[in-house]
């Protein structure tokens, strides 16, 4: 289905080449001011067209909000939203009705269905993120009193990583680059690496982190609903995401218990913090305070802008080459996305924390 | 909230030191014959005191049905069960009432509830993965009509990991030793490293891989309920696990695109197949047919049986070591746990397809 | 939550005074032929303005769909829709700004959420309703299939009912008088009393029979999820529902079993039938392959366009005396209504009825 | 599927001949007090054998919880529970085996599931409301801090009917009679009629009318959720219910707006009330801090003990006649049902509220 969520909920609708884009935000408490210029400039981020990085593909992006907001402010009721899309160059995917693209959803869709809009990838399409992100706006302007701060940047592309701690970095850098990457000569050589598998007409993935400061003890619930099961799901189900991990993750199997276990201790305000922090913020499925940091693992764009093997739907062998505007990586644009999504986790888990001692 | 699952779903309830832990599987088909030496194989292969590398702590794990089954076949109804709880040597735990072990769920619980069962970590207990795997066995017996098989394996304790592909194992040699590694060599070397870590009372983590073949084309949703972020939440959500990933996962981010994506042919019984599956089974979030394969990171188990440093109720600075009965190393158990949630996960995704052709 | 059903489920926003009411709606079917004039034809039905007898508002009330069908066709992706609000004359609302409407809901909304928008009602508009009727409208398109027939039709206003059962009627005459009555006398006698109430500033209720033929055996759930309890929340969703009775309801109480029972026996085609249908098409919650047929009562429209007494937000007493253009009876413009909740409760129930046999 | 609510949500199992009834209490908020004595209380009011008037079937119906209480006090985790099934004749059903008895569920089960226990009706039995009762009785200890009182009384029994609104009679007759009426003549009349209709072999329908008093200001949700809608839900779930109606309910669609309508004024303790109650404590699906009324119709008990003409699964005509021990009038044992349901949907409602403001 389509709605992400139990209490602060999105559901969204909308392909690439369909009418508009949009949503219903469902839960959103009543009377928080609605910043119109911090939502669209959310969108901006995630836009295409913003950087010679990104596709060149240029949609004004621009968020009509429908319902749920009065004189400015959240009434409770639900906040519909559309973004139009403008410039469907529908015929760059005439040739795409007939094929499936390799590692594209043009096989599974076709096959689930029976039907499929061919033209940019349906659902698929990397425009459905677009409602994600005003989603995640709204969540976030909701976050504001909480004193919540999401951020999330990237960390690796194809070999080029990060390797300190998300500590060590000065997250004002991460804006002030395309890559968004709070390391500027990584960002540089990231920025680098860009072009020239562009140039290529190929692609390549990376990863992108993401750090919550500020949570209250107490978020997530301890079976299934484990609040680092919640920000993995929500991960997971961004586009051309492959992996999840949070705190000390997967290098922190090799480690022994005695080295990964976090040592209680009485912080300076009387507060009860850890020492270290392998974690991840997160213990029994709930959040204890410190930080929570996590990393996801983005495969490259499927769409190559040079020719590939493929199958018709009447199983001949043919050849692919996608026209249009497609980006070579899709890392700077996922940043927003995935801060997006950790944001109506986080305000989720906060909305059902609140009931515990109602 | 302690229900998985949209169509077929398990509620559990249950602390390892109450009377009993169990559940309610709802959404069962009818008419799919129990058997009852399957169900409690599996919950032999998830018990305690099975081998030399686990827990010795003996608990019978007899599971009794109470509603669903007439006639040694499913009816429809809801399936009620329990585990009776037994070897409880709550006094074990009775130094535990008053502090926090470090990177248990005890602080956090106490924080979020006001309340806590101080003996052996209440619903984070591993007790309670064995609604999991019970509900996970009745999956199994459904899915077995579709031919479907869900195989999990330990494929690394701390530093041993095995390096081939899935395809490269016998997975009838998963079975015959303890760890459940289908490599012997590896597995008798990660035996020798849980015995080693054990004698010094510390604890060590792992990984398990999951594999899923026979799948149909179209489970899954393309937007949020992707198939993998399904999978994924369903491991996130057992204790210990600290990451995810599928398909090419955290190291396909280093490829180009030309040489990650799948390319379509057409197979030998005309069925449309990828020359390769770094997809990892799963387009655009729906299943393309290939084999699903995953990992699981899982942390070192929290529990030392050596003295830690942590602070108790009041703040004040404590030394904790366990007494009782624990594990060493959580891989070996949580083969079957990974598996149960694989089958939930499959079986639930299989009903929800089932819809679109209605 | 704004969220309509479980597997067919329609997500609605949207105030009378807001820039437009609309919805998702999930769940929808593959390839399913959308007929614009006949989802046209239904919110044309519910339209203010169309007789003598509704507030004379005028509205277009023309949707624009904005996603999930492509080339006529729906894809299995979420169908977003809109219709917008133009006729607004908001000005006519000013002098509610600070005052509780008698039996509104502006009182309540301002205690839930500290904040309204006074224009109109809010969610509790009538224009909320438009969503619902674009939702059933698509479900009457899936339900096409299915051979399944939805009638509604207003047997009662004020004090002048139908006394015949719903079989006596010749369901073709409903939709040729204003009133949505299949007994033109009846219906005129309504009209004439509609109008004589209206002329007072007054307003009057009524009841809505709704009948379900074609059914399937076997809708509808055992325990929580009866067919006939998901119908009653359906119909007491709707604005100014004061109660919901099916089958024998309400005046079956008195009556004995051995009256009352419905007796079983094999009809021509060789199909189990019950003489009478007391049990109203449903037995143990489940449809027994009978007709469904129900009454929902309507209270009397609170807006009065004559004095009543009230309070301001201070507490104060004032007198309230309504402007603008509104019904004096809600009941030929609740008939459509009542057919489309009824449309999307069957469709859902299909739905998850046919996962029985998966 | 088988659970109940959102926030506080029953899941339930069991059939009447299976070993036991249950269900899993998730949602209780932690810290609050278990009264043992009360809950077996509760139960024994809806067991059977507790009176002449209902079925001699005699069961301790004695409950045993599982989890999720420690100390006497909840702990926030679920609260697991089983009722074992003691006295069951199952070969008083043995000739039910190949018969669909007269307005059971045995056909539609039937033909639902290709599969049905036939002993005693399953699912449908009336064993399956224990499992609610106690969920009922746990929300009702919850609801004490908040002092909301719920209660519900046999207002009709065939057609002896209370005439008056429920302010006319004093609630602590009602547990004084074995009806549970409060006018204890009527009481008297309602008794008589019960006998002699059991005598005869046949049953008798009748009304229960519920009242929440003690309510909140802003208890629902203003679309499809409203308060009433839930509750109707509710109600409508109950075995054998046939009708619901809130506040003026299906006489009020006779009377005009201006008489309906429920002015607003200040009482004294400067709180907002409405001098008359025809909303029934409901505005706009949001309760308004007035008392919520409302009534269920409950149809006859199906079961004879005395012949029917029916078929059997052959489709031949055969005569059925019941034996074993049977209720001939449901309504007294329905009343504690009517409070549990009511219960559960008000803590709930409470628990969604409480979010609003977080």
């Amino acid at each position: 289905m389509n709605s992400f969520g139990t209490l602060f909920r999105l559901t969204t609708f909308g392909e690439s080449h369909g009418a508009a884009v949009g949503g219903v935000i469902d839960g959103v408490p009543p009377g928080v001011e609605i910043d119109m210029d911090f939502i669209q400039g959310e969108l901006n981020r995630r836009r295409p067209g913003q950087s010679a990085l990104t596709t060149p593909r240029k949609e004004a992006d621009k968020v009509e909000f429908l319902s749920g907001i009065f004189e400015g402010v959240t009434t409770g009721c639900p906040i519909g939203f559309i973004v139009r899309n403008e410039h469907q160059h529908s015929s760059d995917y005439e040739n795409l009705r007939n094929l499936y693209r390799p590692s594209h959803a043009d096989y599974t869709y076709q096959q689930k269905y029976g039907i499929r809009d061919h033209r940019g990838g349906g659902r698929s399409s990397a425009r459905e993120t677009i409602a994600r992100v005003v989603g995640g706006a709204v969540a976030k302007l909701v976050l504001q009193k909480y004193q919540i701060r999401i951020t999330a940047y990237t960390s690796q592309v194809g070999n080029i990583k990060l390797t300190e701690p998300y500590t060590a970095y000065d997250f004002s850098e991460i804006e002030k680059n395309p890559v968004r990457c709070p390391d500027i000569e990584k960002a540089a050589q990231m920025a680098e690496l860009i072009a020239e598998v562009k140039a290529g007409g190929d692609t390549i993935g990376g990863v992108i982190t993401g750090v919550i400061q500020g949570l209250p003890v107490g978020l997530g619930e301890p079976c299934f609903g484990k609040f680092h099961a919640q920000l993995g799901a929500a991960m997971l189900s961004i586009n051309a995401a492959k992996g999840f991990e949070y705190g000390a993750g997967f290098a922190g199997v090799e480690k022994r218990g005695s080295e990964l276990n976090d040592v209680f201790f009485v912080g300076e305000t009387g507060k009860i913090r850890t020492r270290t922090n392998n974690s991840g913020g997160v213990q029994g499925g709930i959040t204890n305070g410190e930080d929570v940091y996590f990393r996801v693992a983005f495969k490259p764009v499927a769409t190559l802008l040079r020719e590939q093997q493929t199958v018709n739907l009447q199983g001949e062998s043919v050849v692919v080459k996608a026209r249009g505007r497609h980006d070579a990586c899709v890392l700077p644009r996922a940043v927003p996305i995935v801060e997006a999504m950790t944001a109506m986790v986080v305000l989720d888990a906060l909305m059902l924390n609140s009931i515990v001692k109602c």
